[in-house]
């Protein structure tokens, strides 16, 4: 399979809306295949290799199966991977791994083409009860547990969300105390609130679970500690599927999507694991209830074990971008042959040469790209650290952030990209053979799970933050810290607008400054810059009063600080996307890239201009330019829709939607020929307002 | 059932959040019962014998029900509806109806809270249906058809949509040839795009159906002409339910929501009905082809026959509305007892507390309460137009302006509002028993069917426009066109501009006049009046070129035309609103009810703030106070956030959702009471942070 022949319209064949009025001939032409190897990244093979077995029937979502067979189905997909297919590279080489880290993920992010319920069931299983199993555990625990996790001969749930508890994980109610007369751990649930749940393969499959639990355990004559959450290997359910002594739970039920999971809550009556149970990489409990830990911390070492994490969230902006890309490859091929009302001549209008068609669909495009960009480099960076290779502190951190950073960014543009396109097929749309409804159902809890993007944001503010804190220390911010603390400072700013305020000039050489890429860069830039250092002057006094008006004080921002952290994901996904654009080769596809980056960031400048006007960036005749910059974006990508999501390298296979099929232009090509043989023929009544 | 035993804390009891630190004791009180009353309007009775309905388990959704179960309880459903309940109130008394226009109405829009497949059934059968034979038929359609399609003796689809022709019905391709041989029409698909699509009760209950198709027909020796799209009773099925000879069909399948509905296609090949089969209120074929109507322009003929659709979008407008209601009550209450991550004090904070959640939900909160009151008004237009107490081609055209703002401003309402109150809920919100998913997948599609929204947008704004050029030639408008006619007044606004951004004051005295309810009518009013000038002027040169040019630049201004319609719904809906806050007689209950419009007003000022920089609306030092100026409000509402839903009137058999039910509550106190127990029994580990 090559991005050549799955594309509709390749680089030698041009697409049918090149003919659309709004294109002239002497425009550059974009390498589609060229084009879909870069998309592609790094892991292309990989990639490929994955897009291939979603492209097989056995491996894809049947809409509207029931829940109890839809779950069975993805049972046995999951099985089938295991056992035929390379989806473990993230496991160690001696077990049968390849300690691929990145690559794994790659190739886990292209089963949301396939189902979306085996990409997650996938990453329940893998990515988080077995890799449980091996980053907080230990040798003993590899061997023992991990091969059984590996084959899904042992289906595990990941016990960490308690219904009282999600983004909290720090204060879950379970504990784990431990008992020096048999050297057991007692997991026990204390109240309905501390019960486990939304777990993958609790309801049904899961025969084991990784549970999550406060650590309590006193030597002899010493005080019970608390020493924190601690992750314990717990076996559930017995091969006849049936509880096993003091363990319960409940089915979640049906969900808004990824019914193929059979998600479900999980308690623990003083059910008894052995010592060995507790996964002790960094923390164990010797025979005499003796607590060790490599790190002392309290604070760092849960957030060390929590740091796996971290791949989820990886992972998922890749299926995110994924997802995107999907729909808009359905839409846009779909908006390239629909037509509906007359235009000036004969033929009826084309959906994508209306301008508003283009205005619903085309910024979506720019965005899927500019976070296909920057997810390549989050998972290179994912590699770097997983593998070893440059794995610190600070790395760790860095990696981290960006995940939160992009991982909410990318799982909220598919949201809006799904429904944009869903709205932009009508009637068609809703059809759940045309794909786009099931993917927002599937994705959607993608914006609240493995870290709530509303929380996500909210560390990667913080470390905005924490960075610029130091960078004080350090001297570095001082000038945009020096000159947002001045009280000053907002009439300053207001000076200066009122003075570019006169420089309403010509619309189209201002448009020309915008397109410059320092000027985006500088106007993304000193957003945050600016949002941060404001930020960290209002909440300087917090410091200093007492915690209940310090924890107000922080609240009364928490708005702001949120949208900082958006404002950072955003100049991220922009750099990334321009890194992309001078990656590409061909002189034509760099081009048109380069259109598309533009329109990336003049999308973002338009969203927040009121932010530009009122802290003095742009003046209101510049700002008057921003959108009619856009309008001619659009006009000049329009041409470029259609290589632009064949460039995403999808086959008819994946994207499956017979709306993309080539249907519609079918129908659209029979209705014009009936029309003009009829006309020929002198059969088409007179219409009445003719005769009159 | 009375609004305050449906509400958990009413205006004697005083909501828990009550005592929340943002909330002062000497601030107003909210009398939710007169509210709840406010809020019903003029068909209360109606509205709550409706929602009685809703709360029966019968009448009710079951999430995750199979497709063909679910369709056949829908279709049980509407039967037991026609039966023993007040549905066809919009009926003629003479066969057992009320000629109730609006209460039907009002009635069919509550059902959305049982199951929005039955309200979209019930909209099929009656609405579309039932409805056709009654608006487009007479007297003898009346008595033969009717009594079956209103008791469901007859289910029956509405035909008009066509695979190729959504929106743009008058290019339907089915055909109705008159043979005056026979006396009969012949009903005909003439290609595959033509087939007629997306219908309810097409796929499986369906025995009839009223098509849509244009009408052909030719006295004798006369040229054969087409009068344009005409409807036609067409029987489909036999009473075992196959397909009629020359009839045929296909399931559309599973689709994003609303699967109690079985939407199908249906074609048909020379499919032969009598004459007095077609529907000939507004043109009919006597025996010898002779075609005549009483209105003599196929124009507006056209939108005489399409004119009864109006009433499908009013209700739509409606049971959007109660949509968002009903979401907004379930994420509210769950805001209100859900608790997340320590606060300063020993309490976990709840949810509704936090600044970002208050920005999430009471936005969304007062837009809906605009929605509210500005649905009422167009009932009430409704039911003057339809009951022919008011019924002029002007009070129709605008009932029909009307209707297009505000259905497509309630249905993207609801949509992102469900949306947000689910990502506010968590995993919670996932979970198909909560309702929120449920209720996005099946209100989705409202946005697209019953008129597009961007189609019934552009309607809008074509109406403006055609308004503004009115008021031009009449001279009314003289102002604004001048100002914006003018090719120096964007130089004009700037200077403006440059002098109110002297103006930067005090952000306390920049705020009250925000709050002035003149100044906001002012910005909101001006601005839909300068974007209409603005585009008046801008598309004036179109008339005087050739055709594709002219349709070139038209297009090129279709955003702009897009976005002064919603500009103008915005402005409708914060008369209406503005006119709510009047009409309340308890003050406590007007002075939240005020600061609510406020936000409203506010959250539009400042969704456009760049709107207002640019045009010199707003200088930069007061544009600076609308962002927190709405961070006071929030906090000022939020004590107030509980009574507002509770004002909806909603009872628990009509929420339904178990994390509004009081369950989670009892979860945290469980929780807070087993620590207190715990600590004070000294049973409680030590944190391993105290002990080093």
């Amino acid at each position: 399979m090559t991005a050549t022949t799955t594309a509709p319209s390749g680089p030698t064949a041009p697409s049918p809306q090149r003919g659309s009025s709004l294109a002239s001939t002497a425009e550059p032409r974009v390498d589609v295949a060229a084009l879909a190897e870069q998309l592609l990244g790094r892991y292309a093979t990989l990639r490929r290799e994955a897009r291939a077995l979603t492209g097989r029937p056995e491996f894809q979502k049947i809409e509207g199966l029931p829940m109890a067979e839809h779950r069975e189905r993805v049972l046995h997909q999951l099985r089938e991977l295991a056992a035929h297919h390379d989806v473990l590279r993230a496991f160690p080489a001696r077990l049968g791994g390849a300690d691929d880290h990145g690559g794994s993920l790659a190739r886990f992010e292209e089963l949301v083409a396939g189902d979306p319920s085996l990409q997650i069931k996938a990453g329940v299983q893998w990515g988080l009860f077995a890799s449980a199993i091996l980053h907080l555990g230990t040798e003993h625990h590899h061997d023992t547990f991990l091969p059984a996790a590996m084959s899904v001969d042992m289906p595990g749930a990941f016990a960490m969300t308690e219904t009282g508890h999600g983004s909290d994980v720090a204060s879950i109610g379970t504990t784990a105390e431990y008992d020096r007369e048999t050297q057991e751990f007692v997991i026990h649930t204390p109240f309905r609130a501390a019960w486990k749940d939304y777990l993958g393969n609790a309801a049904l499959h899961g025969r084991a679970a990784v549970v999550f639990a406060q650590l309590v355990t006193a030597p002899e004559g010493k005080p019970r500690v608390n020493h924190g959450v601690h992750a314990f290997y717990v076996p559930i359910r017995d091969e006849d599927g049936a509880f096993l002594p003091g363990v319960g739970g409940e089915d979640d039920g049906f969900k808004g999507g990824l019914n193929g999971i059979d998600n479900g809550r999980l308690h623990f009556d003083h059910v008894r694991v052995p010592r060995t149970h507790l996964l002790n990489r960094y923390g164990d409990v010797a025979e005499d209830g003796t607590y060790t830990s490599p790190i002392s911390s309290p604070g760092r070492r849960f957030f060390t074990m929590l740091g796996t994490l971290v791949q989820g969230r990886v992972s998922l902006d890749g299926a995110a971008v994924n997802a995107s890309k999907i729909a808009l490859a359905i839409a846009v091929r779909y908006a390239n042959e629909r037509r509906q009302f007359a235009g000036a001549g004969e033929d009826e209008v084309v959906l994508l040469d209306y301008q508003r068609h283009q205005r619903r669909l085309l910024p979506l495009l720019a965005e899927t790209y500019a976070s296909t960009f920057a997810h390549e480099e989050l998972l290179a960076a994912f590699d770097e650290v997983f593998s070893g290779r440059n794995d610190t502190p600070e790395t760790r951190e860095d990696l981290e952030t960006l995940a939160a950073a992009l991982k909410s960014t990318s799982t909220w543009l598919a949201m809006r990209t799904v429904q944009e396109c869903r709205e932009a097929c009508g009637g068609a749309g809703y059809l759940a053979e045309n794909r786009l409804v099931g993917l927002h159902q599937d994705l959607d809890v993608y914006v609240t799970f493995e870290g709530d993007n509303t929380v996500l944001s909210q560390l990667v503010g913080k470390r905005l933050l924490g960075d610029f804190a130091k960078a004080l220390k350090a001297g570095g911010a001082g000038d945009v810290a020096r000159l947002v603390a001045d009280k000053a400072v907002h009439r300053t700013l207001l000076v200066r607008a009122a003075q570019t305020i006169a420089d309403v000039g010509d619309a189209r050489r201002s448009a020309g400054q915008l397109r410059d890429e320092e000027t985006q860069r500088e106007l993304l830039t000193e957003r945050v810059e600016v949002m941060v250092a404001e930020l960290a002057t209002a909440l300087r006094p917090a410091t200093k009063l007492p915690p209940a008006e310090a924890a107000a004080l922080v609240n009364s921002h928490q708005h702001e600080l949120i949208e900082a952290a958006r404002a950072h994901a955003e100049r991220v996904q922009w750099e990334a996307f321009t890194r992309g654009v001078h990656a590409a080769t061909d002189p034509g596809t760099r081009q048109v890239l380069t259109w598309l980056r533009d329109l990336f960031g003049l999308t973002l400048v338009e969203r927040h201009l009121a932010w530009y006007l009122v802290n003095g960036r742009l003046s209101a005749g510049r700002a008057r330019t921003v959108s009619s910059y856009i309008d001619r974006l659009l006009v000049r990508l329009r041409p470029y829709a259609q290589d632009l999501v064949d460039g995403f390298g999808f086959a008819p296979e994946q994207l499956r939607a017979p709306i993309a099929s080539g249907a519609e232009k079918e129908r659209q090509d029979e209705a014009r020929a009936y029309f003009r043989t009829e006309r020929a023929a002198g059969r088409l009544a007179v219409p009445e307002k003719h005769v009159r």
